[in-house]
């Protein structure tokens, strides 16, 4: 039901995929007559594999968190996080209000264990032609040194079932040259992967996650969010300016249209619709978030990942590595000495 | 002295700056030989209005803050600065070691009444065809509310000084839709800048900088500096892309060809070197950092933005908005409330 145009987006990308991948199969949630009409309308529908699951509300992208958890309990967001609860998904993926869908699924799913709280982590091209994973970009603020290494065990798996590194590196984002050089948690952080079995490739800088310096860039919250929607925003502002100065005048629409095959070929490598589908991380359940202003070739590729993270083990690498770290000994939960939760300490044994 | 290239590219935009601005004066601070030897390369060269003054030693790019500060007390940094703090000169500009020129005129000049640490800003090219000032770029992590209201001061004297907007607008950078709106910090701050006398916009996201939505973005300088580079990193990228893409083949070398006066176009449109010059606000003296890959047409930049920022008084303007927002009773220092240096408050006295 979800994103900026909802059904007519969701529908049709829905059908595509199923038409494409034969084994898949959709459960479709929502008010269920928008969605048989919205199915009515597209052709060579493979209604066997499309199933629709009622519900009778929906998180619109104004509601806060308070409004969707607790006084939307029959939404769609809800009915697709305890589908995959129940066993009868194996993910779920919505282009809904970011921040209710990561409540939602979070309140339903729980969370893996040893990771305090879920991430949000997506995909940016780099130079290389590969892809740059960067999480979080705005579920976490103020983060711990222990939260962002459970972000770069996440991220991690995350690329090895997506873009099938084998080992991939991991970079810490810092700041430059300046004065200071990163915070304490930062340098926190730096120490914990350096112990860790993961390939921590040391500290990087906001233009490494383009150069492709390294397969995954960890960073709290905040500072993730900054980062993704400004480099959105110069995207968008320069395919506003190359459109302008091609459109000036007859003679410049003469030259793009001479030059539009190179355009074209531009376009399609800087087309961030082949990269959407943010992974909600940490979860038990496999959990995409599509952006809101995906259409539906965009949704396409949001349903895709999910797919993938699901064929990959996406869960199962996240918790073998979990495993693996706090077997080192290295601690990886904030509360690790909270008197309340701690344990006796076995051989072994660190959190 | 400073930059990737040095004298090839400072001298010249030294000798060109001068002969276009009859009234300016320059000392070039350096090494007397390599000075004359880079000078004897220039024509039309007006020596009246250039004067050598001599520095014995070289901050390099990879000298620590440390070698820079205690062990090179002859440095061209040190002594430009010096210039500045005596009264010879009315700005200091260099394009070498961020850090160390950040640490040397902070040491040497002190920071401005009020002001904790001094910031890094820098404008940024907008969608409306001006431009935002954003800051902190890396000079300080780990900030307090009252170190972003500072920043909000700063930058709205900046922009005043050097974009002539008369009432600056200054929007709070901050995170968007997801879970939890911004950290503790921003918070604060949103109160702080709401109650003072500033054009408080509010809060706004990384796109905004694009958008043009405020003349004024205020960030932690961790938060800055990587959407400082991380933007500089997608702009490369894209450029080094369209350059791929034209260069493909003779084909799209053609219509690179005949596209060129728009791409000559665009790329005037977005050329960052009319932007080069950081200024470092907060200190008692204009001072400017170049970029250190700068071009001599990027250098002159630079130099113009010392002479505006100087003939449009902003140390000045500064000033005045730091005692009027004093006067308004809001706390603009960190320490306000030590009790070692808390004084007793007079009527209308804040700090």
């Amino acid at each position: 039901m979800g994103g900026d145009i909802g059904l007519p987006v969701t529908i049709p990308a829905s059908v595509e995929f199923a038409r494409r991948f034969p084994d898949a199969r959709l459960l479709l949630v929502g008010l269920p007559d928008a969605i048989e009409k919205a199915l009515a309308g597209s052709r060579d529908v493979p209604r066997d594999r499309l199933e629709i699951v009622a519900a009778s509300e929906v998180v619109t992208m104004d509601d806060s968190v308070e409004v969707a958890l607790r006084r939307k309990k029959d939404s769609s967001m809800r009915i697709a996080a305890q589908a995959v609860k129940d066993g009868r998904a194996d993910a779920c993926v919505s282009a809904g209000n970011t921040g209710a869908w990561m409540a939602i699924s979070r309140y339903v799913l729980k969370t893996l264990d040893g990771i305090d709280r879920p991430a949000i982590a997506t995909s940016i091209p780099n130079q290389k032609g590969k892809s740059t994973t960067v999480l979080d970009l705005g579920a976490n603020v103020d983060c711990t040194a222990e939260h962002l290494l459970q972000f770069a065990i996440m991220g991690a798996a995350l690329a090895q079932a997506l873009d099938h590194c084998e080992r991939p590196s991991v970079g810490l984002l810092n700041i430059g040259e300046e004065v200071i050089k990163g915070n304490e948690v930062v340098k926190e952080a730096a120490e914990l992967l350096r112990a860790s079995r993961l390939n921590f490739y040391g500290n990087v800088e906001g233009n490494d996650i383009f150069k492709g310096t390294v397969d995954v860039v960890v960073c709290d919250g905040f500072v993730g969010n900054a980062v993704l929607k400004s480099i959105e925003g110069l995207a968008r502002m320069l395919s506003s300016i190359i459109r302008e100065e091609f459109k000036r005048n007859p003679i410049t629409l003469l030259a793009g249209a001479i030059a539009s095959p190179v355009l074209n070929r531009l376009r399609k490598r800087v087309d961030n619709r082949r990269h959407n589908g943010a992974a909600l991380l940490g979860l038990r359940g496999v959990v995409i978030k599509s952006h809101g202003s995906a259409d539906s070739y965009a949704f396409g590729f949001a349903l895709q990942r999910a797919r993938e993270a699901v064929a990959s083990k996406l869960l199962e690498r996240t918790n073998l590595s979990m495993a693996q770290i706090r077997q080192q000994g290295i601690p990886t939960n904030t509360h690790t000495n909270d008197a309340a939760i701690s344990l006796p300490r076995a051989a072994g044994d660190s959190a």
